[in-house]
């Protein structure tokens, strides 16, 4: 075995062995180490704000609003440019975010730890579908959903994730793709099987039995409406919005990808990918071996399923943290497990399986923990191994969302997208250079 | 075409035009029609009690103790003997229980409204796994557990499905189907959902508000364990209750498919099967086209999975009315949606493909509610036809529990089952002779 195939064995078990685990939330200044007041943390490679992209833009400025650093978006994208803001990816202090995944100092964070290896990942609290700020929305709307999200329904999941004694996500993961999700496009399971599990610590949250609190509320009338007879707890109010929301739960199963390819890092002449990530103009790589030096070039444009009113024409490049999923094994590596997904992204359920088997070429292990019933439990393609990116010219294929090009607009459909391949070509130089 | 294809036609229409929504829940004597005091309804065609098996039995001792009818087993035997209690199936009360299905008058029941046609079908409260009346034990555990799940967990369901104004139960089997459910063995999906969708309405109730009441309390702290610390409101018990069972939804599900399957009963030349049920001795059958008549003949043994300790000289024969589900589509019928099911009922993954595959071959339709992801979206085989059954010599695949063969134990594992031949054959003879 090649000193190359050693690492990667080494750095695959590591990944394998990582057990994430829910176990808190608090706010993103107080709890990641070395956040601060001026930092707002942004999805994918590194980059300044001319270059960003729309929805990344749309983004930042809504976060500007939110923290009420800018009184409006003029003033939001004069303080962007003026360099009074640092931008940073999330990546880079381990965190990720979906789309424009913007975390600004006072948002509440999903804290994940890794029980086997030891250290902490975070992800931000998921908005729900259409406009909203990680598809670079910014309006009053945007934000008033964002206040009661970090102020009201996150204060209640955090004193219910205590009292549960945190929530095991890699059992979850595992749940899930035997119940039709990928867990990165497609959640329904594990989203319901979440909020199953959290429904008896919400109610006995101290939070929950509140009716009053100091936020204007969100409108939860379309999935219960009774909440239009009377004013709800708390505790129904974040259910209800559990039940509205099937990808609430991408965050903080990203955060666990996180974790799991995060053990997998920094294993000298390790040929295996630990980082794909998207900020909405670049998609860049980070290879275990090569330690947290990016490779990037410029992100493709998905191919997918649009809106009601939206087409290829609205959309913008890739953009996104979430492609940690498919770094971790699942995403849309697992989309054999999903065949249901392709009613949000489009094809036939036969692509969806066929993407997983095409992706056992470019993996060097079949999942010990996550598997797939349909293909008689075989384990999900693990472990990218740069080197057979290369020699096959088979490139990952990823789940995505599609955020609008502007700012301000949104989501505006759901697809499938690949990285660059000369980002792979670079790295496997740059393996090769160190070995 | 023929008159039985366009009786078939007609009905197997009917079957897919039903709306089943669970609409409330009420005590069987109050709300089943013709239900009475000295009345208990059983799974399966009618049989007397020197006929009965070990577990359904069993679930009728139970009864008796549970109604405090007789204060002993051995008194309970006596009356049940005495013909003081009339036996009569689930089926001819528009009622379905799962295997033993034993309902006794002051059992609370769902009720489910057939919002197309009119009319309510019917079905008890799952208890969960393990020993259990349904499978025929019935020791003071069973009892207490049988008293909560009555007085306390159905009245907080009751007051919820009101507050939510029913939920639709088509939809629930229709996105069950893309989590992995076949809606009878298998059920993590569906009722994952239905917890998630139902816990706002909970945690809204009155009586979910409580924390004391007048019976004694089930342990729960395996799925809580915070129950150890605290006191938890009924809100938090019934959300906990529902997270421990995977199988809490079935029966309202078969309920379900009780109004879909009696949306095509009683049409003339129609040759579809209405109902397959078992009492653990015999194997009922009533077919569209014939009427009320069971067509009926000893019951085979299931091949499955055992728990731990048992094995197959310990089981009993097929039985229970949860069959009512591969009648309406599904269940066995589905299992192509939930290849994750063979880790219960054993066999390998493509089994379970190869079993929905086999079941077009007997069937008039391909359900336009019920889809099956893998098999791009081809609808579930829909409408058994004794006529095909006969001609080619393929029976009918039943996903089911195993219910120890003596009365008091519980079940012992699950597995697959088929009908016997001969109640086709004498069913298509009936349908000739009336033709």
């Amino acid at each position: 075995m090649s000193r190359f195939d050693q690492a990667n064995r080494e750095a695959v078990q590591r990944m394998m062995d990582a057990h994430p685990v829910l176990v808190d939330m608090g706010r993103a200044r107080e709890v990641i180490p070395g956040m601060k007041d001026n930092l707002f943390l942004h999805a994918g490679p590194p980059i300044t704000w001319d270059r960003m992209s729309g929805p990344l833009k749309g983004a930042i400025i809504g976060g500007l609003l939110y923290e009420k650093k800018a009184r409006s978006i003029e003033e939001a994208e004069e303080i962007a440019a003026s360099g009074e803001i640092e931008f940073a990816p999330c990546h880079h202090y381990n965190a990720v975010g979906p789309m424009a995944g913007v975390i600004t100092p006072s948002m509440m964070v999903y804290i994940v730890e890794d029980k086997t290896h030891g250290g902490f990942t975070y992800s931000n609290v998921n908005e729900g579908y259409g406009k909203v700020l990680r598809m670079g929305a910014y309006d009053d709307e945007v934000l008033t959903r964002l206040a009661w999200l970090n102020e009201v329904y996150a204060p209640v999941v955090r004193e219910a994730i205590r009292l549960a004694g945190g929530i095991d996500l890699k059992t979850l993961i595992a749940q899930a793709l035997h119940m039709g999700d990928d867990c990165h496009n497609r959640n329904r399971g594990n989203n319901s099987l979440f909020a199953r599990m959290l429904a008896p610590y919400i109610v006995e949250t101290e939070l929950g039995q509140k009716r009053e609190y100091d936020f204007p509320r969100i409108d939860l009338t379309a999935t219960c409406p009774f909440f239009k007879e009377r004013k709800p707890t708390l505790a129904a109010e974040v259910l209800a919005f559990m039940h509205s929301n099937d990808i609430g739960t991408l965050n903080f199963l990203m955060a666990a990808c996180k974790a799991i390819t995060l053990a997998g890092h920094g294993i000298e002449n390790c040929t295996l990918v630990t980082t794909m990530a998207r900020n909405g103009t670049d998609f860049g790589i980070r290879v275990s071996g090569t330690g947290d030096k990016w490779f990037t070039a410029p992100a493709n444009y998905p191919k997918g399923l649009y809106f009601s009113g939206y087409s290829e024409k609205d959309a913008n490049r890739d953009i996104g943290d979430s492609a940690i999923t498919e770094t971790a094994g699942v995403g849309g590596f697992a989309m054999a497990a999903a065949p249901a997904i392709v009613n949000f992204i489009g094809g036939k359920a036969s692509d969806a399986i066929e993407a997983t088997i095409e992706m056992y070429e470019i993996t060097v292990a079949e999942n010990s923990n996550f598997t797939i019933p349909s293909l008689n439990f075989r384990g999900t393609p693990t472990g990218i191994d740069v080197r057979k990116v290369v020699e096959k010219g088979i490139l990952p294929k990823i789940n995505t969302g599609i955020a609008h090009k502007e700012p301000g607009v949104g989501q505006v459909g759901a697809g499938i997208v690949n990285p660059p391949m000369e980002i792979f070509v670079e790295a496997l130089r740059e393996l090769a250079r160190r070995a």
